[in-house]
């Protein structure tokens, strides 16, 4: 049985216009059709969208919640609602609309109050509308607090950096927050676009060898690097040969917050244009007269080309 | 010492009737009897079930509470409820009544209120009540939506197909939802059942080898393929064969979910009859004019049978 | 350098009126002394206590909290609460005490109401209170229900079974509960007292092999089997040798809770006089006419003697 | 390729008033500059300031939300409160910061009501931030809680103490707390400064082993052990060597909190000038006329010199 060529998961199916595989914000460029409903995970969606859409998603349900028993109680007779404001159509239903509120939020003032029993009815299940409500924004609210989130902080570029007797690329990560960041992993693969078995063209996968693929702890910066010895699938290939080949190069990194007590991912790539030739990072780090260490989170991409390139 | 036969966890014994191992939507054939009451997972079950249910047992335990309360401060006299409708029996229930939600919802309007120390202490814990029981469905809801769900849709037949010289078995999945997957490990268990040591008939199990055990991500499709290969358990056997042996493949996923930070699993069982020879999976992804991946997640298991078989 | 002798974290050093290593509740008899007060962990302690004492607990704080503002209102004039009852002293204190329950719980009906500064600050800092407390309860009710707890059954007995050409020793577990349990592990340790190195008795501990460590699934009973062979250091062993021995066996089931995505332990001992010589364990499940497996939680340790011992 | 040297994530580059990698408390000599305001993590920071500081902001925030709404009541005309006090402007401003409490926290009295579209309309909105706040509060209780914590106690020397046919170096861990630690790993790594390859002072990093890296558990004390062999880069080095090298040993240890289900790490550094030499730790526990083993917290640091040394 011959060996299977490798293939991270992203598909080998190569066509033309295929934009990079993962964005720089670790997405990937899929969409999905042919979902039924029952399969659309409305707390994910809640959850990962942005604080003003979820804040104005909660606000317009709180109104539309209030229109729609306000709507009840003008329908069940305005007369039922005690202390409620009748001088006007409008004010009628604007009192409807605020007694909602009171209900709603449990508030409960009690200038206006329900009288019979279809009124108290309806003021009992919105009452419980409401609890139940606001138990489900606790919910989401901590959802959202407490999603994983590794923000990582990768170098804008990769560079090829004399190395020992050779070449290797680096690239760069460091931690934007003060989190505690624990057991870093990094897992490279190289994705080029060649002509395969049947002659058409295919996205190959291989993963790189790295100096150093783990590390304990990142308060600094990470440098990881890829030597480019002859057993590496860059050996030998100039700038033009990776334009050719279309390389992509996908990272990944696992790593333990250790501050949250989770295992969190970071996904990036590097396309070919990323690469800066013959270059070399610069420190990112002072040290302070205090002797504390300095990150200056906004230096971790910064690089200095090297002379006699 | 004789290897063992390998068991995953499920029995080896063999009853005539036994329906398949693992239904398709990943539980086990089993019912547990003999269970003491303080065993019973409370939590679980209401984690569990449907949500209609669950909104369903909400709504009843509330309508119940308040029932229990209002006959408490009927039964503590009505005239103790100043504001009270007392025009007739059933008004002065009726006021008991929608005062008790008044209380439990902390909504206290204040149309009714307490006069005296008994209906003062009962509304007291009233009130005590149903603050506790809403941190309970608070915590209850938040239960519900974090539990960890993958929605992993698998393909309905597996496929006999043409590999490199010889066949192979093979089935695919995808990720019914947007949130990612990371780093899948698929385990295919055969489950046959032959004639055991001791002439009995016994459930044998044997693990699989795979193609491609793992992948890094899963934002399209997986095919996980197993080459029947001279050393695989199904080489040589025809379809009445498998259907003699009352095969069964038994299909574990675990993947870690990153949108949730989660570990997840998903189990799921091919009986002999979904087994369709000679045929290929057809591409459930297409390739859109912004140069996006479109994954027809309906299209998942959509096979063709081959010519010539 | 020598081998240094194993041991789990239990100590070695040997005390003539030990008792078991672990209990078979999986708590270790071990009491901690010399802790400073911040130490304490309030929260595991909140989350561990039995329902009763934590219902209790949160009643007592209730009833508490409401006296001492009961006090501060009292204290600051019962004049300043409008609508109270000043017909007594009494009359007046449980009005102070009743509208602070009406003010801790959000209720406010508004038949007694603060006037003037002092009785406004107070109860505004009061309902504050209130609402923290009950996020409080909130956090510690899910906390509850969330703690990972696996209720594993063990056979009450371990047997030593005939088993191919020799003898072996065997417990059985089984799930109480109707939760998914995944990638079982067991490691199973002996523990004797030993005459040591410097001729005073020591405690030893072995690992033993294990037919099989690991199952994928535990939808009904796992049978542990530890195979008596020469390498086994229980063999030749007599019943009197193991009493000599103080034999105990330290048994650590690790396994992955799929309903709740969290990883359990659970722990037991089996002292030697828990040890049955020359018996077989009863099946404990039986297939209904439905084909359905039915497991008898409650015969997970039935056992029967074999004869010609 | 050269083996690259080791580092385990801090830097190699020495800088001569560096204090100390890692603090005993295991936070690291690390500022952070140049982040944009996106990046802080305010969930984060409120999750992990202390508990006096973070009452002291709910607090503030509480009385800072009534200021802001008593304003808007005010600049709203004090006329639509109706049974507001307006006997002065203070007790109209004191009236509307008490009614904005009453309707932030919804106890909603109902003695001062909203009256009119814009009085109502504002409360409306208060009570929903009202709720919306103290879903967050809930949501940072809960999160205070849960964030994962090990408690462990180190000695606060480690001791060069005669092992076998050499030396040893030990440290000696406990869990200050009652939750049961299990599976613990060790890791210690040597720091010294030494002139590295271009003749510069240069950080060097070299892992030491340990006679016993894991324990299943944790109830009582566990003394990690490196032997000082030939291997050991420690072998044959004085007490001065170490002082010249400005030896620092870091200290990880992993483990599962199996009453929380989490994994979490403890981080020590010892430097060495906390090494006390030719000295024995004295045992930490008792046995109890009970049988119960009592671990003295307060004893985990307790050693005593040798004699002859």
């Amino acid at each position: 049985m011959k060996q299977p060529t490798f293939d991270p998961g992203l598909t080998q199916q190569y066509g033309h216009r295929l934009r990079r595989a993962i964005n720089p914000d670790g997405s990937f460029n899929v969409r999905r059709e042919g979902l039924d409903l029952r399969n659309a995970n409305y707390y994910l969606n809640l959850v990962s969208m942005s604080w003003p859409r979820f804040l104005g998603l909660l606000l317009t349900a709180y109104f539309l919640v209030n229109c729609l028993f306000a709507v009840l109680y003008y329908a069940a007779g305005i007369e039922h609602l005690k202390g409620a404001d009748m001088s006007s159509p409008l004010m009628e239903f604007a009192s409807a609309f605020f007694f909602s509120g009171h209900t709603l939020t449990t508030v409960g003032y009690g200038n206006v109050t329900p009288d019979g029993l279809l009124a108290n009815t309806i003021s009992s299940i919105e009452a419980m509308t409401g609890l139940l409500g606001f138990a489900i924004a606790t919910g989401l609210l901590y959802g959202r607090f407490s999603k994983p989130t590794a923000r990582l902080l990768f170098s804008e570029k990769m560079l090829v950096v004399p190395y020992q007797d050779g070449m290797s690329l680096q690239f760069r990560i460091a931690n934007k927050r003060s989190n505690v960041l624990m057991e870093l992993e990094a897992t490279v693969t190289l994705m080029t676009v060649e002509v395969g078995e049947n002659g058409a063209l295919q996205r190959k996968f291989k993963e790189l060898k790295l100096e150093r693929p783990k590390v304990l702890f990142l308060p600094l910066t990470w440098t990881i690097v890829h030597p480019i010895d002859p057993e590496s699938p860059l050996y030998g290939k100039t700038e033009e040969d990776l334009r050719n080949l279309q390389m992509e190069l996908i990272i990944l990194i696992k790593c333990f917050d250790d501050t949250f007590g989770q295992t969190v991912h970071a996904r990036y790539s590097f396309p070919h244009s990323d690469i800066v030739w013959n270059a070399r990072f610069e420190q990112a780090f002072e040290i302070a007269d205090t002797g504390d260490l300095v990150l200056r989170v906004d230096r971790v991409g910064r690089y200095k080309k090297l002379a006699g390139a």
